[in-house]
């Protein structure tokens, strides 16, 4: 969650290949259980603890390039974020379900074409099937909607909060796993459905303290870029590249993407009518140019009137530009920006009324979106939003006396008993120890066992915010 | 978490290799911006629907071999267990940290040796590197402690849900992956620290609903095993044989088992010897063959009694037989089982003071525990203590109105705003309808928007549990 600065360890140090095989013989040499007997344990089912005498360790104590470990503090924020995703998406009446993070490659393949494949983070498993780290998780979707058939009755809808997965070389900021949250409505042809997702997205947002001056919309459909292509005319079968070329404006220079058009045999002409008319950032100016009548603009003048019932009008705005890269979008398409302009998208969606199909299924109308959990963390510091999060626990006990290990242990499973938590400290430590410990765990209070109280049934309670101290009987600790 | 009955499925046929090519060539050929036009849509970016003249479907909806999706019901099921296992973990004062599900092979083989390995889900990714989906949670937690250094104060008490994959020959009932609950102590020296786990295991089960006639914990220590081979005077570089042997007690017959420690050139006399020492179920009984002062004795004793204080007594029993078949475990050792006989280890961990330096970190005593998410659901259905638990909103609007679609988003995002979840009808349906998923979704009540009602500002509210029926003005909507 914390971007690509690995931390620096001394330990750090690539492993080799031959090292494992040079460890297997030293293991197999070593285990003599005389060796075992000798160490004073029975751990020779272990490899022994590397040699240390030609200098160098092996392992590698980071995670793998471009993953991450979740440290507790860092665990604490995950957890705080995916709570955030399930208590919105439960607020709009959705059901969490989940997929496998390795699927089939066919899965990806069938629909995304080359330009995906080559970041799909794929392997041949040691039964030789192809077999893929989800690089999303729609493809997973709409494969169980198939699978469960007419038993689930419609409209779906379902939400993800799932890891995925990427294998592009590593730059800056760049990681090869997110976890992506995912609100999908199977069933609804109407765009009261994207309405909803969106009006989510911005329930999710003012929650953790986003405003409509941090994050705005871009709102588009495809069916805009259907109807623009015919108005002016692009030869049908540059489609494709026409499109490869848009989803890269405000990606790369325009001269490239103008490049890109030459390419694409669009003459100049051609060229700059269409990024003009891309550039269009109003629904009126879109009406001008292709009618009222047409889907594209009926479509999206529905989803700015709902958005005005919902009250979220000022999140939104029209950009013909927006195309998203994913290839199954079939209608209304969005994108969540940050207004400071200097971070990816936030979160990205549409409709994918055609995606089932493609996967041998009956087509149902479809949309959802994705909301990943890099670019939005990377908001929340930037506007100082990340919340603290600390450990607490509301007890910790220990004792006074070596012998009253026991006793901690026993009023320790009282507290807990009562539903409270504790850190029991397990060996005797100094009270300075004690101390240190309680308020790194932000303990509420300590419990200390004496002897001299444990022998009236007793403990001593002291509350760390306040300093009183006081006794009290174990039977009425609470 | 259903076992691996897989869902049938007219769907299910194998994907060719061949089938890709093919469909990237037909994608290729069929992509013209008259076919787009002509079908109402943009969506050339993807696959065509498969060519169903040829009769095969080519997609598995099923998710690959030995893996699940979690639909709504299993994934509800799941967020249930998970919340019981960090509700414990949080009451023992653990804190939640997660590790890269993906991770370098060398952290599995250098440890586990050869037959672990041959179970690992392991890879060659696109960098030419050995990775692999990880069989386990410890060595990375290891990882983890070795990379904080002496940032993080000892002692660390850390858990984790994770998942964990496994690769071998599909047999009933065995999944390729898992998610298992692990608990870790690291820092402590003292059995205090196992003797805690075991009370979060079993406050764990008191809080589903399995009490200790239906499960027990055996426990041994290494340490046993370790001097009762001195006793019997094994050869030393039969251990590990011996180990192998031991680890298939009670999982094959005892006449294999005697083969194989014939094999590791035990002689009749010594192996019946080991095997009726291997069989002692007492502490006594072990006391007399060992003498008291051996470190297995006395910590085996000291757990015993801080159970007495913890009040799980009735749970545990001491097994000479248990071994574990991880390989790094130097002291207390212990598995959870079902008294029914049935099923495979609920549970287990032990002590594994040694791990840190087979990765070239120093040494601090540890222990932990992993626990599965598959036993404990037989078991639970065994018992008939799964949980009912159902999907549930707290309204369902819907507007009696074509026209009115909007005035009822209105409405919902009044009651979410007040913190109510609402399952928002987007289309216009027939009140039957309406009730019939209202019903489904189980919702408390149903807000009615209607014309009438409407002008006056009001909408109509049916509490259906009772059928009590009545009009509410939208700002008085609780």
């Amino acid at each position: 969650m914390r971007g690509l600065t690995l931390p620096s360890t001394s330990l750090l140090i690539h492993h080799h290949q031959s090292y494992i095989a040079t460890a297997f013989v030293s293991l197999r040499r070593h285990v003599t259980l005389q060796n075992v007997l000798r160490s004073g344990r029975s751990g020779s089912l272990s490899a022994p603890p590397p040699d240390r005498s030609n200098g160098a360790l092996k392992i590698d104590v980071n995670p793998p390039k471009g993953t991450r470990d979740f440290p507790p503090e860092d665990m604490r924020l995950r957890n705080w974020l995916f709570q955030n995703f399930r208590e919105v998406s439960q607020l709009y009446g959705f059901e969490e379900v989940d997929f496998p993070v390795l699927e089939s490659e066919a899965l990806y393949i069938r629909k995304a074409g080359e330009e995906i494949k080559d970041q799909l983070y794929c392997f041949e498993d040691r039964g030789n099937r192809r077999v893929a780290l989800r690089p999303e998780l729609t493809p997973s979707l709409a494969r169980l909607v198939i699978q469960k058939g007419k038993s689930v009755p419609l409209p779906i809808k379902w939400f993800t909060i799932g890891q995925c997965w990427r294998y592009e070389r590593m730059t800056r900021g760049r990681r090869r796993e997110h976890y992506q949250w995912n609100m999908d409505t199977v069933g609804v042809p109407e765009i009261t459905a994207e309405a909803e997702l969106i009006s989510a997205i911005v329930t999710f947002f003012k929650r953790i303290g986003i405003t409509s001056s941090d994050v705005g919309f871009k709102i588009s459909s495809r069916k805009v870029l259907q109807e623009v292509l015919r108005c002016y005319s692009v030869p049908e079968n540059m489609f494709g590249k026409v499109c490869v070329a848009i989803d890269k404006l405000e990606k790369i220079p325009i001269d490239d993407i103008k490049e890109e058009l030459r390419s694409a045999e669009l003459s100049e002409e051609a060229s700059e009518e269409l990024l003009q008319v891309l550039s269009v950032k109003s629904l009126d100016k879109l009406e001008d140019k292709l009618g009222a009548a047409g889907e594209a603009v009926t479509d999206l003048k529905r989803l700015f009137s709902l958005a005005e019932e919902y009250g979220y009008s000022e999140w939104i705005q029209f950009d013909a530009s927006v195309v998203r890269g994913l290839a199954y979008y079939t209608g209304i398409v969005f994108e969540g920006f940050d207004r400071g302009g200097k971070l990816r998208a936030i979160c990205g969606g549409g409709r994918y009324d055609r995606l089932l199909s493609t996967f041998g299924g009956d087509d149902i109308p479809a949309c959802g979106f994705g909301f990943g959990d890099a670019v939005i963390v990377e908001l929340l510091k930037d506007k100082g939003l990340i919340p603290e999060l600390t450990h607490q626990v509301e007890n910790i006990v220990c004792s006074l006396d070596k012998d009253l290990q026991q006793a901690a242990a026993a009023v320790a499973n009282i507290l807990r008993g009562k539903g409270q938590s504790v850190d029991l400290v397990l060996e005797y430590k100094p009270l300075k120890w004690v101390f240190k410990r309680a308020s790194r765990v932000n303990a509420r209070r300590l419990i200390l066992v004496g002897d001299a109280e444990w022998q009236k049934g007793m403990v001593g309670v002291k509350v760390l915010s306040s300093g009183e101290q006081f006794e009290v009987k174990i039977d009425e600790l609470e």
